[in-house]
């Protein structure tokens, strides 16, 4: 479990050591810090289905869904995994990922193998409309924001920069933005997920504070191509304080390789 | 758990009995039964979320994801449950539906108190455009399917009778659609996981066979006010035979109530 110092780091910060017992150990790293303080749920999502993956006989996650019950913290953790079926074309898991004896993340998912399914294609939806990715800007460019390490993992390029960022919100909670992992590793179907959770919430648009994610679910539908993804976020319902959140994520040969949607709740009420 | 000749076929078939240790025992009935044959995942859904409504300190379920492992049948049940976090706001539970031996269903739904949530209300979206109830027509008016018994126990009323039902296709897996649960009781939030999952698959209208729901989230955003309830149904990408599905219901308020996306695969090629 010890980083390699040639390994990226969300190979070294995702990687778990089976303890017997369908227990796994992992170490939450503070190199994915989020907007509101704490390790992202997506890197935590990440690590139960690295730990998934050991337990179930397909290599590929398909779909899962993440209940957030407390928050992650950097240091130790085990992560406590039992397959509820192993079928031929699918199987199905659940991971708890525990720090200090505290369930933070539940995690059901059920992994097949993408390669082997076939049927049907038929896509009513288009990638998000963005300039190229040389002629967008970064976002954060001159605008760091202290103890969000996230943003030296993950980097996005978009056409404006955000109202919210400025003090200027839009008031319309949507957007779209490439996004990649820095450091010359291009995201897999482990890092999708974290991708999907890794940007600002698209409600920071509607001037609010901050806010929790109570659920997550990811769809992960291919393998993405190498090189920058195209995403698009929007929220659509806004009702006392509780909100959807939908993100896409489209590789370059402008297949959805990734659809999610959270239901999260802001914490100061507006 | 005797159903009383009072109690409505939803309350009388999703009831459950403490048999200790969070197990509860129940019964599945033959009268919720699917298009594909057996019985309708939601309203297995349904029964899991009222065992899980005994284990939580908050009334109201709020988000919830189900892993169907296997179909189930009719006949007896037992739900297990475990309670994962009881916290101020939220409690969160899981439940598994398990019949001869085998579980059938995984849920993990998050508990709360809509009526105790405050904050912002802004909302990005329309009710879908349906006539009203009484100038729109029961698509299976004529066209009972055999051995469908769910569709004694929801009623639908649309604009246009859909394509698939008569052979023809259109083409776009989407539609718009009233929905109520038949013989004079409203749907609440228990019944809407029932209702996103009752309605025929969208993508029936691409002219496929058979399909199977791998992963159902449900959104529960408010209590639903009384009687007709519209409903728009889209899928987006179909793709080597898996396909999303999106469930919207909004309520006589022009509210939405309740949002759902499956991850299904078809079963047969095409």
């Amino acid at each position: 479990m010890a980083a390699l110092s040639s390994q990226h780091p969300f190979d070294a910060d995702t990687a778990v050591e089976p303890l017997g017992d369908g227990t796994f150990a992992a170490t939450i790293s503070g190199r994915w810090n989020r907007l509101a303080g704490g390790p992202n749920g997506g890197y935590l999502v990440a690590v139960c289905l690295k730990a998934l993956s050991e337990v179930v006989p397909h290599g590929d996650p398909m779909v899962l869904s993440a209940f957030f019950l407390r928050p992650g913290q950097e240091g130790a953790a085990q992560v406590q995994t039992e397959l509820a079926r192993a079928g031929r074309r699918t199987s199905t898991a659940e991971a708890r990922l525990v720090q200090d004896g505290k369930e933070r993340v539940r995690v059901v998912a059920t992994f097949g193998r993408l390669a082997h399914m076939s049927g049907r294609t038929a896509v009513f939806n288009d990638p998000p409309s963005l300039p190229a990715p040389e002629q967008s800007i970064d976002p954060l460019a001159g605008a760091p924001i202290a103890g969000v390490t996230l943003a030296d993992r993950v980097e996005f390029r978009v056409a404006e920069p955000p109202g919210w960022l400025h003090g200027e919100p839009t008031g319309r909670p949507e957007g779209n933005t490439w996004a990649r992992l820095k450091g010359d590793r291009d995201a897999d179907l482990f890092a999708l997920p974290l991708l999907v959770d890794a940007a600002a919430p698209a409600v920071l648009e509607l001037g609010v504070g901050r806010s929790v994610t109570l659920e997550l679910t990811v769809h992960l539908r291919d393998h993405p191509s190498p090189g920058w993804l195209a995403c698009r976020i929007v929220t659509r319902h806004v009702f006392n304080g509780l909100y959807d959140e939908d993100f896409e994520i489209w590789d370059s040969r402008r297949r959805l390789v990734a659809q999610s949607r959270q239901l999260g709740m802001l914490l100061e009420p507006s």
